[in-house]
C-alpha cells in the first residue's frame, strides 16, 4: 500500500476516477486551513503519515496551506514520485522536492491556456483595444483601424511547450511564427527556428515578439534598451516567461521613446508587483498577475496528467514528463 | 476601350497591378474632394464620362465624395460591371445600383478581419479583460480565473462566409462550432449545421452565441427577450450581422438580469450609435463602431478580388462571387 498526499480539493474532485484504487493506495489531504484526512474514510489524522508520493495541483500551490504541504513531503523518508501541476521548476520549493525526490514530473498543460492568453493580448492590441474603448467611454462612433494576426510575423524567445501551443495557434489563425530554441530542426507551429545567436538579427523583422524562456543566467535581462530599439515601433512585446528576462526600465524607456508600441506582461520582476510600480499605470502596458495559466482547463489537465501517470506508477510503467535530476543538483 | 471608375488612392496603390492594360481600359479617378481625373494621364476632367465598370472598394465607400461616386454609375446609360467590396448588398445605394447594373459582384475577403474581431471579443471575455483591467487601474495584484476558446461551444447563427471564417478559427483553437443555416449539410469549420426552426433548441447549450445573419423580416428582432432567457447566465452575446437582429430594450434588460453574462456588438440599429443611448455606458455591453473589417488585409483582400475579376472581365469569363439580379428586385 502507498500512500499519496492530494489537497483535499483535489482528492474531492478526483474522487469518482480514483474508484478501485482502495487497495492499492491511501490517500492522504490537506485542506486550505492545513488540516490532514484520510482520504477514503475522512478519519481526521494528528500528523501527515510518511508519504511515497503527492500531486502537487494548483489547489495545492495556492492554498494558504502551501508549506504543510510542502513540508510533508520534506520529511518523507522515502518520497518516491512527485507529479508537479506546474511546468516551471525553478519555485526554490519545487527544487528542494526535486532534489530530495526520486521521481519528479512536470506537466505541460498549461501551455494551452497561456497561448490563448497570448492571442488575447495579441489581439486586443492589434484590434487597438485601448483606443475603442476610449470611444466607448467617449460615446464615439468612430472607425479605428486595426491590424490582424493573419498575416503577422510573430518571434517566438524560447520555443518548449509553450512556445508551441502559441506557434500552433498564430500558424493556424495565418500569422507566420519564428521560434528561437537551443536545439535546431523542425518544430510543430513554426514556420523556421533559430538558434538564440541570432535574437537581433531576428527582432526587426516581427510584428509581435513574445519572450517564453526560463529565467538562467544567459536569459537574465535579455529584453534590454537594445533588444527594443531593434523592434519595431508598430510592434508588440509580451513576456510569458519570467519577469527576470526584462529590463523593466528600459522597458519604460522604451514604450516612452515610441518603440516598440506596447507590451503585455504577465510576469514582473518583483511579483506581486508593488503598489507604487510605475509599470501598473503606464499606458503602454497591460498587466495581468501571473495568471495566464489560471482556466478550469488547466486544471483538467493536469488532473489528466497526474492520473495518467498514477496508472503507470502502479502499473510499474515508466512515467511521463519525467525531469532529469540533474535539473536540480545547482538548484 | 472600357471605362472603369476607381477612387484615385485605389488606383494610385492598384496602378502597378494594372500596367498593361491602357489599351484596354480608361481608368478614371475620383478623389475625396469629387475632382475626377483620367488615371493614365491625370487629366482633369470637367465630369465623369459614361462608365461600363466601377470598384466600388473601401476608399471609396468612406470617402466624403461616396455620393459623387455613386451618382456617377447611376447615370451611365450602360453600366454593365460593378466590383463591391462588401458581402453585404442591403445599402440603399447598393440596391439602386444592383437593380441597374448588368453583373454585380460582391466580396468576401471582409470575412477573414470579422472573425478575429470576434475571437478578439470572445477572448477579452473569457479572459476576464474588463476585472484585469479595473485591477490594473488600481495596482491591485489577484489572480483572477479566465476561461478558455478550447472546450467552448459556439452557436453561429447565419454559417455563411463570416460564420465560416470564424468557425474554422474557433475550430482550430479547440472550440466546439454549431452553425445555423437554412441549407443543410457539411460546412467548413462547424461540427454540426442546424436548420433555423432548430434556434431555441440550441441557446441553452451554447458558451459564445454569434449572429452572423442579414437583415431580413425573418432575423428583424430575432434576438429578443425569449432568446436571451433561453441563453446560459454565464454565456457571451455578439452581433456581427446587422443592428435590427437585436431588440437592444431586450439586450439590456437581459445583461441586467444576469443573462447573458456579456454581449459585444460591432452593429446597433440606429448607426452612428447617437451619444445618448444606454448602450455606450452599461458595463456588459462593449461596442466597436461597425469597424470589424477594417484593416489592410480587407482591404488588400478586396483588391484581390476586383483584380481577378478584372482580368476574368477582359477575358470574357465569367465572374465571381456574381449577385443574383433577384435579390435586387425588391430592394
Amino acid at each position: 500500500m502507498k500512500t499519496c498526499l492530494l489537497h483535499a480539493r483535489t482528492f474531492a474532485r478526483l474522487r469518482p476516477r480514483l474508484k478501485g484504487l482502495d487497495a492499492a493506495v491511501r490517500f492522504v489531504t490537506i485542506d486550505d486551513a492545513g488540516k490532514a484526512h484520510d482520504g477514503w474514510t475522512s478519519t481526521a489524522l494528528a500528523d501527515l503519515p510518511p508519504l511515497d508520493m503527492a500531486f502537487g495541483s494548483s489547489d495545492a500551490f495556492f492554498a494558504p496551506s502551501v508549506r504543510e504541504f510542502m513540508t510533508g513531503l520534506l520529511k518523507s523518508p522515502s518520497l518516491d514520485w512527485f507529479q508537479s501541476a506546474a511546468a516551471g521548476i525553478e519555485n526554490p520549493a519545487l527544487v528542494m522536492i526535486g532534489q530530495k525526490v526520486k521521481h519528479y514530473t512536470t506537466n505541460h498543460t498549461q501551455a494551452e491556456s497561456m497561448a490563448e492568453w497570448a492571442l488575447w493580448q495579441a489581439l486586443d492590441f492589434l484590434r487597438a483595444g485601448p483606443a475603442h474603448r476610449a470611444q466607448q467611454a467617449a460615446g464615439q462612433w468612430q472607425r479605428v483601424k486595426a491590424r490582424e494576426i493573419r498575416g503577422s510575423r510573430w518571434l517566438v524567445v524560447g520555443y518548449g511547450s509553450i512556445g508551441e501551443a502559441v506557434g500552433r495557434r498564430v500558424t493556424a489563425l495565418g500569422g507566420e511564427v519564428t521560434g528561437i530554441r537551443r536545439s535546431p530542426g523542425p518544430a510543430t507551429g513554426a514556420a523556421r527556428i533559430v538558434p538564440p545567436s541570432a535574437l537581433m538579427a531576428e527582432l526587426p523583422g516581427a510584428d509581435v515578439v513574445l519572450l517564453c524562456s526560463p529565467h538562467t543566467p544567459e536569459t537574465e535581462n535579455m529584453a534590454n534598451a537594445a533588444f527594443f530599439a531593434a523592434m519595431q515601433p508598430e510592434a508588440l512585446f509580451m513576456n510569458l516567461g519570467r519577469g527576470a528576462l526584462v529590463d523593466e526600465d528600459a522597458l519604460i524607456a522604451a514604450l516612452d521613446a515610441g518603440r516598440p508600441a506596447f507590451a503585455a506582461l504577465d510576469v514582473t520582476r518583483t511579483e506581486p508587483l508593488p503598489p507604487d510600480s510605475p509599470l501598473w499605470r503606464h499606458p503602454g502596458i497591460a498587466i495581468t498577475p501571473h495568471d495566464s495559466s489560471d482556466t478550469p482547463g488547466t486544471v483538467a489537465g493536469a488532473d489528466e496528467t497526474f492520473l495518467a501517470n498514477l496508472t503507470r506508477y502502479l502499473q510499474g510503467e515508466p512515467l511521463k514528463h519525467l525531469v532529469d535530476r540533474a535539473a536540480f543538483v545547482s538548484g
